[in-house]
């Protein structure tokens, strides 16, 4: 890999300087790996993850406090995911290979050769997230496909789960080391002014974050600000809307609320999808039954760990904001305390408040908090829910629908079309939390759901993110990357145009 | 489409306020045509541009001093590029559909029903060069490709060609209101400070620019700092290398000074893909016959033109620093004059410099100089050309080898695969100018080559700069877009992961 302005000293010290030179040093070699190769290394630190379970698993929840179901699952969640990124890096389709062949007759004169495909970016920076510190921490979704893509990685470790990280980095660097991966391909490092020395290091070609708006900018402009300014992924806070119709409530209020207290309080509300503001007609009748939910869930669950004093304090502040709000009507007032060691523990907190009100005070209002807390807007019969999302949001995770069973109307049509203009993912009946890995999911949206809406963290497109494309022209077979050759080793899709296309451009649209 | 903060009053003067508030409301409109409709009006584009051949051709010879011929070459491959993404969207694999259908076995728990599409970012700002009046301006490359994608485009018009500008922008505009594309799609805008309040404006999502790195940086740092930041896609500076190897020398000299002089003299010297360094061995013997071809070439062209007085003055500046370079040697000592209207004039200048004169100097002589002017640089026997790459070169648009007829080696494999690092195109006996507008064409590279390497500004992938994607879950196919729907009625490709795929996976790495 280059190394850019070499005649500018180092600014880091010797032992970050040692990761990110061993990073850039591997760069090449690892680009070059083939499919199989990757996608063996990627099989082998899942099954080394899964081998290690029994030690990863209490140790994240004694460090967050998240339950050990949620971990247990969270983990498969994870080593699935860098299964699934390696099918995709043996598929080949991410590479996007296209083959214009050479054309005398072309409509703009004659047309070389052409061979355009993906190439990893270089070496890649990843901030772990507090609140999944398997699937979003050391090895998860932005580890995976930046590896996948052929970029070496760092990870700047969440200090919220210290010795987890370093456990986790370690059995992730054996792994990729006994799979025959160059040294220096992966590393964690820690501290927060580390993680910025890194992110400004010239070697560094992109970066990837989640986490809250406010740590996200600052990030996102050093990224923006550098001499030589890098792509900047991060995933920040999200609302989730939920829009309820009226058939919704007469046909299945119970069922809703199920599903609502469910998706509130799970891991104690610290998802980025939880559903924290929920549009519902005035009048609904929800109380009572929200109660109710609440109070068997907390029987269930009891109070629950916040995951850091950080999110603690947080979350007391924007609760307590809202509480104080005009016009806040308590529907369950939940419990937050902090105990001797600084915990903070809480049970749900579910208010309502009149549309108007929200709107006469959507600065203070609507914002995330962090934790088992939602809002039920009262929304006055009459109310377009489609104008509701275009007036409150610009950007979010997810909007939510909840109807009566396959209910469909040409108002649903244009919630549905309003919030493709403000989402990255748009539900129907179900809730937002439990994000699927898989090929169609897309976990992004408009700022402030991210600070770049051009890919996604969860899913397999993640992938590209970390690529870039490079066009060859007119080269002999032989000096062609493998992906481009007409022999096609890897027996990537290639997608080809023939001499003569161009004589029924335009067709296609005319036919 | 949404508009974000509605609470902050507007920061335009009244006309602009009327061209930004008609473009976002017409986006949702414009993203909700269909493929044929969108098609349609591209291609009534191109024809009303055709059709205006012999008014748009001579003005824009007048104001650019640009040639007829090239002028008319270049009008072509604008419409030509408009009628390649007509088909583009019509085929709609841009979309990259993806349809994971509902898997109660799947390896995580119960996988809903989850479709994934690409949508349009909404309004777009394009920056237009002053180099390209027609392929890189009003009716140009980023124009195609927002309007293809369904993003309103407001062009902010280069000064360097107004009266064309604003000539072409009431053709567009004619043409798309003929095609029943909704009012205010289209717009064309005067002047820097105008230029860059409606980039700081909440309703532009995105922003592409053709031009400088000085104000391509400027630009891309308001997009970043932004309240919303939003991706900036500038085509800056390139100095596109070119190797020449030993055996080209000895098998094809004067070819190689042929394409050389061509590339270098052909308008002016005004692309951004003109070779600016050219590494050739020391002792090469090319100074006679480089002065011979150029004393032939300023023969049949005589003096050129150049652009506008900012480009003289920027020309000649860095002409003249190279020029006063230690070491450096003319070969060719080509003119500039400027004329009683201010426009300068040129014939090409070639320069000779060693590789380790080059190294001591390189802040000042490895710039771009934007005309008629290209630097040989004489490298010692021995010295590997990848290393040359990766020591002086971060992000270059091309990276060109010359090479003797189908010459291949290891040392050839090694600098094609260091030229992959810095370029967004590898070109192996041609010559970096004249870019194919087609599916596997590569217009971009790291920095300084754009401000962003994710994408391309030539050629049909360009469309995905304007994209972002969202995924639909669960909803009822009366609720989706066309695209996603299982009858498919625009007949696009959809990508499919049938129930209990999941049981496979990993299989293909180990297969």
């Amino acid at each position: 890999m280059t190394t850019p302005y070499t005649d500018s000293p180092s600014q880091l010290d010797p032992a970050l300087e040692k990761v990110v030179a061993a990073a850039d040093a591997a760069a090449t070699a690892f680009a070059d790996t083939t499919p199989r190769q990757r996608a063996s290394a990627l099989l082998a630190v899942a099954d080394a993850l899964d081998a290690h379970a029994d030690e990863l698993v209490p140790l994240a929840a004694e460090e967050t406090g998240l339950g050990t179901a949620r971990l247990t699952g969270e983990l498969k969640r994870t080593t699935v995911q860098l299964r699934l990124f390696a099918d995709v890096v043996v598929d080949g389709s991410y590479l996007d290979v296209r083959i214009d062949r050479a054309d005398d007759d072309y409509v703009l004169g004659v047309r070389p050769d052409l061979r355009r495909m993906k190439v990893p970016v270089g070496p890649v920076l990843n901030f772990a997230a507090s609140n999944f510190p398997f699937a979003f921490s050391v090895a998860g979704g932005d580890t995976a496909s930046a590896l996948a893509a052929g970029c070496p990685v760092i990870v700047k470790a969440h200090p919220g789960h210290p010795r987890l990280s370093a456990r986790t980095g370690e059995i992730v660097t054996a792994a990729l080391s006994a799979a025959g991966m160059p040294a220096g391909v992966f590393a964690v490092i820690e501290g927060q002014d580390e993680g910025v020395a890194v992110l400004k290091d010239p070697r560094i070609r992109a970066a990837a974050f989640t986490g809250s708006v406010r740590a996200g900018r600052i990030l996102a402009d050093i990224a923006a600000g550098r001499p030589q300014p890098i792509p900047f992924y991060g995933e920040l806070g999200s609302v989730n809307p939920v829009f309820v119709t009226e058939q919704a409530l007469a046909t299945r209020a119970e069922d809703v609320v199920r599903g609502f207290v469910g998706s509130v309080s799970g891991s104690a509300g610290q998802l980025c999808t939880k559903p924290g503001f929920v549009f519902v007609p005035e009048g609904h009748g929800l109380d009572d039954i929200i109660a109710a939910v609440v109070a068997e869930s907390n029987a269930q669950l009891g109070e629950q760990r916040l995951l850091n004093p950080n999110i603690t304090s947080g979350y007391c502040g924007q609760r307590d904001t809202v509480l104080a709000g005009e016009g806040v009507r308590t529907v369950v007032e939940g419990s937050v305390r902090v105990d001797d060691q600084g915990h903070g523990w809480t049970t749900p907190t579910v208010v309502a408040i009149p549309l108007s009100a929200l709107r006469a005070q959507r600065r203070q209002l609507l914002e995330e908090a962090f934790g088992p807390f939602s809002v039920l807007v009262e929304v006055p019969a009459g109310t377009s829910y489609a104008d509701v999302v275009t007036e409150f949001f610009t950007g979010s995770l997810t909007v939510t629908v909840q109807a009566a069973d396959g209910e469909v109307s040409d108002k649903l049509r244009s919630l549905v079309r309003a919030a493709t203009d403000v989402a990255g993912r748009v539900i129907y009946g179900g809730w937002p939390t439990g994000v699927a890995v898989t090929h169609a999911q897309q976990h992004g949206g408009p700022w402030p759901a991210t600070t770049n809406d051009s890919s996604t963290s969860v899913g397999t497109a993640a992938i590209d993110r970390f690529l870039r494309a490079v066009a060859y022209q007119s080269l002999p077979q032989q000096l062609l990357p493998p992906a481009v050759r007409d022999d096609n080793p890897w027996s990537v899709p290639q997608a080809i145009d023939d001499a003569g296309s161009s004589r029924t451009w335009g067709s296609a649209a005319n036919s």
